[in-house]
């Protein structure tokens, strides 16, 4: 299991006085080293002849996400786009695991694939992990993991897709799809190698040790319905990784092509440490999708940036983009154009642009795009259940 | 978990001297001691004014497999009884992993229901699992497993149901419905418990370490369905007793009734030793339900008894029918009146009837009886496919 290595192990793989974190895909702690990551988990970088390659392919601009290093790292690119050029063309897969509001963060996989549909037509699975869920909390109904990933279905769907092309796996409801692949893969995942990919411990419960077999699944479904081998990428946060470690272990062995993946960096709090949480302590550290413009002008004018303590002090040393999170929201998708984006970094570097006048600047192009967001939402209404496949 | 112990610390528990044996669902290893077996396990003895409350409670004379202790220990029976007498009729489950041919060992539980269904016209759930015997195997596919399991179907059925009283649940049919339930009692056990009742190794995969919660799942289904408790009875193998251990010590958390049990014994193979086994190698050394007469002509001729070295010792000390594998089927079933079974055990322990005699009288009344199966298996299948369950 050449591309396996242990999250339990992350920690000591670390070298000394390297400032500590942890990924996996339901936790993020520490302050997450982008660069590290990419030498821990054995990705590639993306960046120079591949993006380059891939914006040719794209036919156009690409969106900021891409533009700008927040999809930063992937595997197998290069050979989806050879596959692609010969004609065999990819399909999207990317999913969720149903959770309480869902904030900006959360979508950035959901409108790539929107970008990449437009662009190249290709078809798009979502897997809804309610069982995932369900597994993970302690506290939760399935009945509640249930209704939950109906309400973030239609989130998931407002950035734009063309209905003919969406295909739901809503594990609970899409089972009997999934549960013959996902069988196929558990036979070759030992507990050891469960246990060395995601840290498992005696205490995690049954389910959510075999679980990550119903993730692999949908990276299969259309190959094995089509008796041939579709390509499949994958767009999602950098979290997700392990789970498709595992997929792409065993799926040569199962006579299926490796899924490509591209990965994004994980969205800062706006408080200033982790991803963007959406767990309800952290209610103000993330804007949610359902945020009220009110909400949205208090976060904002509360978020964490990277200015100095005093006027005087930010106006002749400059504040520091990198550290923050006003500067990720323009970085992400506020700025469209990357003059308005450059201009306001410079600014922001030279000491030119005040943090608050920067806030000021942001609070309504967030607080449009929610609005947006809303109507868009509202109208996937309409087709997202004859979107959900239980059978083919 | 009261009522768990270590199936890997099995050995352990076991006095010094005393003869090593193994039970799983996966494995029978060593001569089994049933009696050990009841105290290892912690069930009751079958036996005195249980055993008289469900004879007058079925009104009339017990099958041989009750009546002699083939059946001879259970869980909870007396409560079981108690809610029936309250009108609160219980249902039966029972199930099968697919094989191979069948042999007549595998008949037992369904003999059971069959009579039971018969005398008090409860509804029998059988859960044919394809997912376990492909999980269990490295060698079989999911569509051979199928195949097992359609074939084993019309074998199990044979015994004589009321088709409007039988349900299937065939597990990669029917997942939608199983699923839920299993996840709701793989929330609720940690590795380390199944670790402890299994005896599984990190080498095992996440698939066979989920797998105890399907087999959970029929025991509850009904009463979910229902919204109301519905008692189960689960009349199975000894070796089967751990799953249903994990099913009893979730049932009360998850608002389920325990289910009840009825435990037989495991026929001894006709070589001498263990349980009669499905696997190919050991083809000679059981009855298989689609054995022709000269392959049970063959195989009854050349069992192990418990004769004596010649004639003349035979007659004058006697054989040990206890030890006997031809004794064992006129004990199961083949004697049906008690007076033949206590004449042929009071002969053979004499002296009077030789080995020969009594494999020529046994000889014909198998063949007979494979014949009367065949023709019933045939029967069963205008219906065993209406009968499995996909959707409630």
């Amino acid at each position: 299991m050449g591309e396996l290595f242990s999250m339990g192990g992350l920690r000591e793989m670390m070298a000394e006085g390297e400032e500590s974190f942890q990924v996996t895909p339901w936790k993020v702690e520490g302050k997450v080293d982008y660069d590290r990551l990419i030498e821990l988990f054995g990705t590639s970088r993306l960046e120079g002849p591949v993006l380059e390659r891939l914006t040719r392919l794209l036919g156009g601009e690409l969106p900021p996400s891409l533009r700008r290093g927040i999809y930063y790292s992937h595997r197998d690119l290069p050979w989806i786009l050879d596959e692609y050029e010969k004609g065999n063309r990819f399909f999207l897969y990317t999913g969720r695991g149903p959770s309480g509001d869902l904030h900006l963060g959360h979508l950035l996989p959901f409108e790539l694939c929107s970008f990449l549909q437009r662009r190249l037509g290709v078809d798009l699975w979502i897997q809804i992990t309610d069982d995932e869920k369900f597994l993970f909390k302690r506290d939760v109904s399935l009945e509640e993991t249930y209704r939950l990933g109906m309400e973030n279905l239609y989130d998931l769907l407002a950035p734009g897709f063309d209905p003919r092309k969406v295909h739901i796996l809503f594990d609970t409801r899409s089972i009997r799809l999934l549960y013959p692949i996902a069988l196929e893969v558990a036979r070759r995942v030992t507990f050891s190698t469960a246990r060395a990919v995601f840290g498992f411990t005696p205490e995690n419960n049954i389910g959510s040790i075999f679980y990550t077999a119903l993730q692999s699944a949908p990276a299969f479904l259309p190959s094995q319905a089509a008796k041939r081998k579709i390509p499949c990428l994958i767009p999602c946060g950098i979290d997700q990784d392990p789970h498709f470690r595992v997929t792409r272990d065993v799926a040569e062995p199962l006579g299926y092509p490796k899924p490509a993946l591209l990965h994004n960096m994980l969205i800062p709090g706006l408080l200033g440490t982790g991803k963007m949480s959406s767990s309800s302590d952290a209610r103000e550290g993330a804007i949610y999708l359902n945020d009220s413009p009110q909400d949205v002008k208090r976060k904002l004018s509360n978020a964490f940036t990277g200015g100095r303590a005093t006027v005087a002090e930010q106006r002749k040393l400059g504040a520091i983009p990198e550290i923050c999170s006003i500067w990720a929201l323009w970085r992400s998708r506020f700025a469209e154009k990357d003059e308005e984006f450059e201009g306001i970094t410079q600014q922001c570097r030279s000491g030119g642009l005040l943090c608050g006048e920067c806030k000021a600047r942001l609070i309504p192009k967030v607080q449009k795009h929610l609005e947006e967001h809303a109507k868009a939402r509202e109208a996937v209404k309409s087709w997202a259940e004859s979107a959900i496949v239980e059978q083919l």
